[in-house]
């Protein structure tokens, strides 16, 4: 069975580390969001790419949700002690993947081939794709930037250096209308036996690649059922800041606000047992409800997860 | 008493290190060469700027005469694993230097600027400059490069990768026709009271700073002395490949071959007690010895070859 997801960031990976228990390496595709990608000291972070890669690889930091596991942070200090930023925690061993990634990228590589070259060397078989190689930027308008009346701002200068505690007014994916797909995004949609849209927030993890022109159309067209898991359970995200950013977005903070996003070419949504009231409201804009224990918080749980939701996908 | 020197690598640090401990921070000016530049991972690493900043901020590891004391290497380690090159031996909290160096480098900072800010923030109150804001890159020509008949490598590829094993046949300041002495290099020449050409290698330390247009009609000019330490003991360098360096430029491997290297203006050579012999062959070249124990095998042989330096300059 031919899987293909799409993915963000900390939900994401532990949804796919639960469907690499079940799927084979060499049938399970993810299309990442680059949209909260950053430059960091010069260097080109990709966030989700390396959270996805990571998890695959078996070298994910799994209590924080990012980075690797038994990193240091010796070289962050010693920036911080020459006077530059320090806000975006890069770990020394997750620098080599930014050093490389930016290298090649600097010598005209897409970050398509080296996203699978970087995969390849960590031992993942499955193929991680970036939904562009084309820059596409989520960006953050707020209304309360310190000495600022209102102002945009890069994803991760709101996520992480704020600390997503500036009100939000609006959020753009810049680059987006220009971009086109990444090579193999369209056709592992399309020849995928079940689409995994994952535990990710809808606006700036799962909204940067429905922005990319022809990947709405091409989720529309696929004969595969498209499924998705929410990332609420009743009124509140179970990680980040979806909250205030689907409010930004005009959608209410619930399942019913990410079967809203998703609506016209989602088949099927999972939703915590908390949530089982919103079944009516699902079965109204097309979408059918499967109800399940949704929280993974250990990877027994993971992997549970994921055969409801290839259960649940070809029910 | 101001005292500019003039610097290369591991026995500049050493002697700078002593000078320190003699001469008032801010009566103290290093010129060092930037000959041996590189570009390691897309990062501009400047091996002697950083081995005399790390010396006179007493972070240098002195064992091993390059890099920081107690320093990891994780990030390294890493690189290697995601397949990219490792010959240069860049520590976490080292590559921390080369990120913010680069970073400015790229926003347009000069590299004089950028050495002051590193130097500042890590408590070095003596000025370092770089011998020239322009790229100068000191290529080796070698005849057995493996596989090549023979062939042009940038420096670091000669002594670091192929760890200076090669045949030397000819050696060559690429860039340094054009380049100009960073501000302040030939002031710092002109108004000192003493001129140190520390115990670095003659052609690939001492020789690309020579080779900058104007610095040796600055030494020719200047009113105060100039005193050079000899890096050779009998008929061998104390460190590195000197040896092979100084047969392909056409010069004695010894310390008359490094007084003829600095013949014209250099008045006086501090010589090894072994090599008190060649005194009138130095006088010949117009040029006065001091004999001393030079070999700085702990800090304090370091600071007694300093206050050679300092009272044979004033003789």
């Amino acid at each position: 069975m031919r899987v293909t997801a799409l993915a963000g960031g900390t939900g994401a990976a532990k949804l796919i580390r639960g469907l690499a228990e079940l799927v084979p390496p060499s049938d399970l595709t993810i299309v990442v969001n680059t949209g909260d990608d950053a430059r960091i000291w010069g260097l080109h972070v990709s966030p989700d790419l390396d959270s996805v890669t990571y998890a695959l690889a078996g070298r994910l930091d799994v209590a924080r949700g990012w980075g690797l596991r038994d990193e240091t942070f010796n070289c962050l200090d010693a920036v911080g002690a020459l006077g530059a930023e320090t806000w975006f925690n890069l770990g020394d061993r997750d620098l080599a993947t930014h050093l490389v990634r930016t290298e090649r990228l600097n010598a005209g590589e897409p970050l398509s081939a080296v996203t699978a070259q970087l995969a390849r060397r960590q031992g993942v078989a499955s193929l991680i794709l970036p939904m562009s190689d084309d820059p596409v930027r989520t960006r953050i308008l707020t209304s309360d930037l310190p000495g600022v009346a209102s102002g945009w701002l890069d994803f991760q200068e709101y996520f992480v250096r704020e600390k997503a505690s500036l009100a939000v007014v609006d959020v753009a994916y810049a680059g987006a209308s220009d971009a086109t797909p990444a090579p193999g995004v369209v056709d592992a949609i399309a020849d995928a036996d079940v689409v995994v849209v994952c535990p990710s927030n809808p606006v700036t993890s799962i909204g940067p690649i429905l922005a990319v022109p022809g990947l709405v159309a091409a989720l529309h067209a696929t004969r595969a059922p498209v499924i998705g898991v929410s990332p609420i359970v009743g009124d509140a995200p179970v990680s980040g800041p979806a909250g205030a950013l689907m409010r930004a977005r005009g959608l209410p903070v619930s399942s019913l606000g990410v079967a809203q996003a998703y609506r016209g070419w989602l088949d099927s949504l999972v939703v915590d047992v908390r949530d089982a009231e919103f079944a009516s409201a699902l079965r109204d804009l097309g979408i059918a409800s499967v109800v399940a224990d949704i929280l993974m918080t250990d990877h027994a749980r993971e992997v549970a997860l994921a055969r409801v939701v290839l259960e649940g996908a070809c029910a």
